[in-house]
């Protein structure tokens, strides 16, 4: 289906909450809502059922609405100690489950985030979501935080052409491919 | 199956090299080496593709050798910067992989693994290494390193009884059931 637009599923990962968000954006970057929403996991349950609850949420969002791409925030260990290594791991199941889908997937770190969505790498999570609600033609700012954070990881995947993935071997990745796949099929 | 023996798939957890080892521990806690090995990605491959080599080599231990129970090391965020995200992301798949196959998992931290394994939780590798190959009755310490530290973890685990995972509620994490079922069996 040789669609003008490029479908992002855009991940925040977490084990407690874990934002999810669709958009599909058009080579003009103009860009639509086409779902957003959280996925939980119980903070009593063990790990092994916790991430199950996460891939179930992530299975099912993939299977109704068929990203072209899957956008995740790229974790680092200097982020909050207590909970980063739920959230690497919460990360490590949505990579899993995009390659298991036969979708390519990228990362990207907070300031690419901000950097694309508002133009300022610094800006604050308020800029960023007054910003997504605008892009998006929302009438309220997206809630809670997490799933704010997935739609703005999607968009700013969508903007950046999903050229962030600098590959050892110098080829285009997977993403920077579907990016350039879209533009060359817009361009027509 | 009310099989006398815990059948433990020890993983230790890594993109590069993960290492599997499956052993079935007696209730008298002698053990039998049943399975051994390293599942390896590709470190030029993206990381989406990567994950689903690990998965894709955890699975095919899991249904040919079908485990009681999995364990994989804990990781900080503390440990060697460079990889631990890569090492938490694998270890969240392998989690995740326990929870689709219906078996409980159990997290063991290195100091926990030398300490069940040498009675001294500052042991060096070696000394691990040694230990696990007497216990398994192995002609040579078992390579590479990632495999016998997954053989390791999977002794540890069935020496110490699932313990390890305090649950908020109180109430019994599904591997220290396990255990504990097993250890009723064996008393009849």
């Amino acid at each position: 289906m040789a669609s003008r637009r490029l479908r992002v599923l855009g991940i925040d990962p977490g084990l407690t909450r874990c934002g999810v968000g669709v958009v599909d954006v058009a080579p003009d970057r103009s860009a639509q809502l086409v779902h957003v929403g959280v996925v939980r996991s119980d903070a009593t349950a063990a790990i092994e059922t916790r991430l199950a609850a996460i891939a179930r949420g992530i299975r099912s969002v993939l299977e109704e609405h068929r990203p072209d791409v899957l956008a995740v925030e790229r974790v680092f260990a200097q982020q909050n100690r207590h909970s980063v290594m739920g959230t690497a791991q919460a990360s490590g199941v949505a990579l899993l489950l995009a390659a298991e889908h036969g979708i390519p997937a990228s990362t990207h770190t907070p300031t690419e985030v901000k950097a694309a969505i508002t133009g300022y790498g610094s800006a604050d999570k308020r800029q960023v979501q007054t910003m997504v609600a605008r892009v998006l033609r929302l009438d309220e700012l997206p809630k809670p935080a997490d799933a704010a954070d997935a739609l703005a990881l999607a968009l700013c995947h969508a903007w950046r052409g999903g050229a962030p993935q600098a590959s050892a071997t110098g080829a285009l990745t997977p993403a920077q491919r579907a990016w350039a796949d879209a533009e060359r099929l817009a361009r027509r």
